[in-house]
């Protein structure tokens, strides 16, 4: 599926893009980005058995990993390499299995040190979870313009 | 491995253990318990190149779903069968790929409706996260006794 | 000043009013409420020289009492009774004395036992915190309709 | 009430001692230091009717105030200048009116630009919180060696 970019530098956009398609954590867990645009991505990953809990709906750390990931790539749109310094985040409601959770990150602040981050993350028309995270910034990243 | 019994009842840690070791997202992830306590748990997970990011370290999600593991089991080792709601961590360190991550899950208070924990990860001594958890009690764990 | 209602039931905004106006700790603080809808309330402090740290800038103490109250008050402009079970916040900027502070709480999901909420606060256009708050269910609200 | 000094430096300890005892924000609460070590403070509030919520005990905003502080001592005992980044609680146990609460912070880790803290506050042997803060460095405490 193709990533849409919804407004940032070109370069900056593949060099995401294709960092995180060869991502080997994000292929283990079949996350994917499906959109970036300046301090925004989201994020998809269809759930299957492999993602499963002792519930049979989806373990909470697939979504954690999840909304990091939302929230990282936010950051990356603008160009910025962070790490991630805090994570939080309430887990709403139960995800099944079996279907697409979407996630939307966003960035509230991008300072000189501390990059201040949201995500959500939507099972349908269903919010799972709602997140923030912050950021240390190390860098840019490196792309061809 | 043997997972070690600290001290809970042999039915119960005979109930975690055998789940533990059939969820299908531990087994993805490679996470597994070490040991098992009242109100404790230890999980492993030795990394290699399926948890990567794109700096070749530990990607951090994987180090929160093992947050939230040992959170969880510690919570189980009591009996209790509850629900993440709210999950909260600081990345302190970057886990370099090829070693062990250790988390250890305490519960701090077991309420009637509401269950708070906390956890640590290390990568031999280098403490890489710190962690805190509430989990709601959505009932009892069913065991053989 | 008067209370904004934004559309809640005038038996509950006369309750939830009368109650702010009371709590002692509000009153020591200076934190006063100035609108309340439904599933939202905004709140606002004038800062001074008792709200000091050490840098001669608004406490943090301040800050987060303040975003904890715009929480507690958006749950309970629906009418529930609920206590602050976790809060998380960035602090994102400063906070200089002899300003206004205005903080806006948000319910995002009321459910049976926990409510998801979330809070802003600025001092002109200036962002200085992004906030969450799980909040438990205790009752409801007692009023005369 | 005499500070005690655990280990720091007898400079360090008098300016840190100083600062708190002139904070407006700590007078207005009733907040004072009771103890600082290398990497620790603790903190006391004796409650009473100023503080009290809606439901006649503890509110909430004084218990994240006196937890921020305990961290930021903490922090400050080993002469780092610094200011809260992150900060996240959960609210165990509610607190009445009319008792002393002890806050206990600790740094967990101080790296070069974050500092990691933890601190956990009681009436008497009655946990009522457990908190998380991260502190971006910013210099150092001049005080007379």
């Amino acid at each position: 599926m193709k990533i849409k970019n919804l407004g940032i530098d070109e370069g900056l956009f593949n060099r995401i893009s294709e960092v995180a398609q060869h991502m080997p954590f994000y292929n283990l867990l079949g996350i994917r980005i499906t959109a970036l645009g300046p301090g925004y991505a989201e994020l998809m990953v269809s759930t299957g058995a492999d993602h499963a809990n002792n519930l049979d709906i989806v373990h909470g750390g697939l979504l954690l990993s999840l909304a990091d990931g939302a929230m990282g790539n936010a950051v990356r749109s603008l160009g910025i390499l962070a790490t991630t310094v805090d994570f939080n985040t309430a887990l709403m409601s139960a995800a099944p299995l079996g279907q697409d959770i979407i996630a939307q990150g966003q960035v509230i602040k991008a300072g000189r040190n501390l990059i201040f981050t949201k995500a959500q993350a939507f099972v349908g028309d269903k919010q799972v979870l709602e997140t923030r995270g912050t950021f240390f910034r190390m860098g840019k990243i490196d792309f061809e313009e």
